[in-house]
């Protein structure tokens, strides 16, 4: 068990050992750490090797000028300039909530960035402010559109997070895709079979093969299969795709940049980086906050008292078991398998700091 | 089969019987029509009279007076008034557009509305303007959030519509369950079984009875089941509850009024009518619109190459079936089941009309 103070000073100090000002170091360790609060392993310091090695290769910019391109009151498109996205995305955020703070809603999408932790934390700086976040990317292509045998687009997630008063906040963050990679990595470290639904062999077939991945195969859209509408699963990673990337102009479908850095970029780019889209909407741009808010916290007690099936406690509202999983971790402190640790300890020789 | 004139000049005769201005009845029956263009059945003339049947029952509004009741910038707040959601919903989505001139993007959301027809029909409007068009709107109860017995949710349809240059638009359009309702007439109509992950009994227990919502059976979400990405299904379709009528003050969740008029809107709703959401975002407020517009048909026939599975003749591009059978059915003439002959026939006898 680490204790969240341990792993953040760690994860600091790396950021700073790569080059990047203090203040985007400690904004980048925030951000990447809220992976491992919220319970989502695959995304948080399990991944702080990758962006040093994206780093070493080039690919990231430590010392990013993030500036806006193209503006209206209500919407911006901003070039990251090749920074980390952990460091882009709350900057996007940001010019989205101002806009929104001026003009009702404030719309960003974002160009020229790497891969920026969990969305569902850049969505929720919205809550801070009274607002509706919302907050998507594109990811380097792993799943196959309905009826195809090639990896066109990547797990494209959704955030949502949704003000509220007394109850705690709505927050939906989810892969578009029907179980995101991490959920793999997890099945293929334990040896053990996917369920049916989730991965095609690079035929198309179905397949239990948690390892498919590696043979060519693809992960299925949201639905699994056209009969359980994998099509809508498939619309859902195209808009983000577009809002993403074809709106700003990242590189989107087969083009975006792979996150591990011993896959080169495709060649012939068709934008600069991976893109995300931000949103930010004044509550009482719509109606009197107050009401809203009421209303949000009678919403979430009428769904979690609903009925369940036999067997189950009750009715799981978006953002409840990151919560939890956040207070546990915060208080007895964040597990991390072996071969992270191992990646730390290898981090910590590279970059000469002490890591225990 | 019936021509779409023949059908749209009975439809709109029937909406002028009803007491609608002429303005009014023509732009319904525009927006009815469509489903029945597009091939989506269940949601043109065979809803007619429902329709009818509502306004009869006291609860549509033949002359709404459909206003702004709450506005910034780059959102409103619209009253319906009662009105047909087929005639409150492109008022409203003109609303966003002119928003979205002035400031880039504009957002709307509806309350005291009812059925609005199809939702991509509204999203596309934005398409005349250069615009992403986007629509979503709650519905009555009929699908169980992720564990649950109880039908909490309906539907709830998200559309979204993006510009092109030369390839014909993307026109996504779904519901956020694993199956639309209107899919499930079809087989109670044919008698024939649902395929597993469509529905389940009153008990929550996976069922393939096409007429299990009879028995107190519910919809379940896209995804079918944990598993399977049932809790996205139902984070989706909650978000568009969310954002149709928590933002507005329209009925949310199980208070939504259902559209058959033979049950009773329930007791003490907790906002009025149903709910919408209309967003426009001006091209041109993130790129320069040609720009955009050459990447979307680029990514459009990146896709449509991309390699099949065995026995498929190509990735399908969203819209392209709904355009495809528009064609055909301008030219060929639109089919009629017979269950909604007869009851376009009784209309007639109704009203003093003639429907041949």
């Amino acid at each position: 068990m680490y204790s969240y103070k341990q792993l953040f000073d760690f994860t600091e100090q790396v950021f700073l050992s790569m080059g990047c000002p203090a203040k985007d170091a400690k904004l980048a360790s925030e951000v990447l750490l809220e992976a491992d609060l919220r319970g989502v392993d695959s995304h948080g310091v399990a991944r702080l090797s990758g962006y040093v090695r994206l780093w070493e290769a080039g690919r990231i910019n430590v010392k990013p000028k993030v500036r806006v391109v193209h503006e209206t009151p209500s919407t911006a498109t901003v070039d990251g300039d090749g920074g980390l996205g952990l460091v882009v995305a709350p900057q996007a955020m940001l010019i989205a909530i101002e806009k929104a703070t001026k003009v009702g809603t404030g719309w960003v999408s974002v160009k020229n960035s790497n891969h920026f932790g969990i969305a569902g934390i850049h969505a929720m700086e919205a809550l801070n402010h009274d607002m509706i976040g919302m907050a998507m990317t594109n990811a380097s292509p792993l799943v196959a559109p309905t009826f195809s045998t090639d990896r066109m687009l990547g797990t494209n997630p959704i955030a949502v997070a949704v003000p509220t008063k007394n109850q705690p906040a709505f927050v939906a963050d989810f892969a578009t895709a029907s179980a995101a990679n991490g959920k793999l990595e997890i099945l293929q470290r334990k040896e053990k079979k996917a369920p049916a639904g989730w991965i095609q062999t690079k035929e198309g077939q179905r397949s239990t093969n948690a390892n498919e991945l590696k043979d060519g195969g693809a992960l299925l859209p949201l639905g699994s299969d056209k009969t359980h509408g994998s099509h809508k699963g498939y619309a859902l990673a195209s808009i983000v795709d577009i809002f993403s990337a074809v709106l700003s102009g990242a590189n989107y479908g087969p083009w975006v940049p792979p996150f591990v850095s011993f896959l080169s970029p495709p060649e012939n780019p068709v934008g600069e980086g991976i893109g995300h889209f931000l949103g930010a909407m004044r509550i009482d741009a719509f109606r009197p906050a107050d009401d809203f808010k009421e209303h949000m916290d009678n919403w979430i007690e009428t769904f979690r008292k609903a009925n369940v099936v036999k067997g189950q406690k009750n009715v799981v509202i978006p953002g409840d078991p990151e919560r939890e999983m956040t207070e546990k971790r915060l208080k007895k402190g964040i597990p991390l398998l072996s071969p992270v640790e191992r990646d730390l300890k290898s981090l910590a020789k590279k970059f000469k700091l002490k890591f225990n």
